[in-house]
């Protein structure tokens, strides 16, 4: 069976949790195991929003994760992005993995998702899905869906 | 079968899509038909964070809601504030239903939140669960299991 893991950072934004389940059932769906490796509050988050674990299965604390990390352990990393933070985990996370990846940026200042962007492209050979969302989940869930469906046809999923 | 409308507001904080899930659980767990009534942004994060529909069934727009609700409609009203516009929904609802009604009150400024309970209490007979929750959504959901074993054991639901 193929392994995706799910990179959450800190909840901020009220989109990342929604979206984050979210992403778990299209992976699912796709017939990933679907590991979600995310901070202390990001994981409460998770907890209350599926009490009944519906949708998150694989927890894990994002640190714990990175030390048993190796080349190979997942193949295809998803990383939400709306902090400086976030692109450093993301961009460790990718070059030890060297797997398959895709960001989610979402940052409601205009200015600081093209420096997030820029950061992540410029270290990786990520996907980026990205838009200025906050509450609003619409643009980010349609424009993950159209780059899954592509990275699917080409093969690299 | 008893009825339950639980009231959504503006999504800014990342506590409210997960808490309206674990809230709309418990009181099914309880028996209760649950409707949630919210803005559309609200919605379009409840779809998302629960894509197959476990959890939240029955949604309604909050302002079609309120032109078909009487007295007696819901037996059980839960009201997410943390804005003024919030409080102005809970109290108009509350005093159209009659009904056993408790808000969730949370705001990251201590002011703010005391002013939101000050509304509440003055204007409503309601049970006030509230903290200074943002990011960490354990003490609304532990003051909020508290409060409805409290309304639950008196008989009050």
């Amino acid at each position: 069976m193929k392994k995706a893991l799910v990179l959450l950072g800190c909840p901020e934004s009220p989109s990342q949790t929604p979206m984050a389940v979210y992403v778990t059932y299209k992976l699912k769906e796709m017939g990933y195991d679907v590991t979600t490796a995310s901070t202390p509050s990001a994981m409460k988050l998770l907890e209350v929003g599926d009490p009944e674990g519906h949708y998150i299965e694989n927890k894990i604390d994002i640190d714990s994760c990175i030390d048993k990390l190796d080349k190979g352990s997942f193949d295809l990393l998803i990383g939400f992005i709306h902090k400086d933070a976030a692109v450093s985990y993301f961009v460790t996370f990718n070059s030890i993995l060297d797997a398959t990846s895709i960001a989610i940026i979402f940052e409601k200042d205009a200015e600081k998702l093209e420096d997030f962007q820029n950061m992540v492209s410029e270290s990786t050979n990520a996907t980026i899905v990205s838009a200025r969302a906050f509450h609003n989940p619409t643009p980010l869930r349609v424009r993950f869906d159209k780059a899954l469906k592509k990275l699917n046809e080409s093969g690299e999923i």
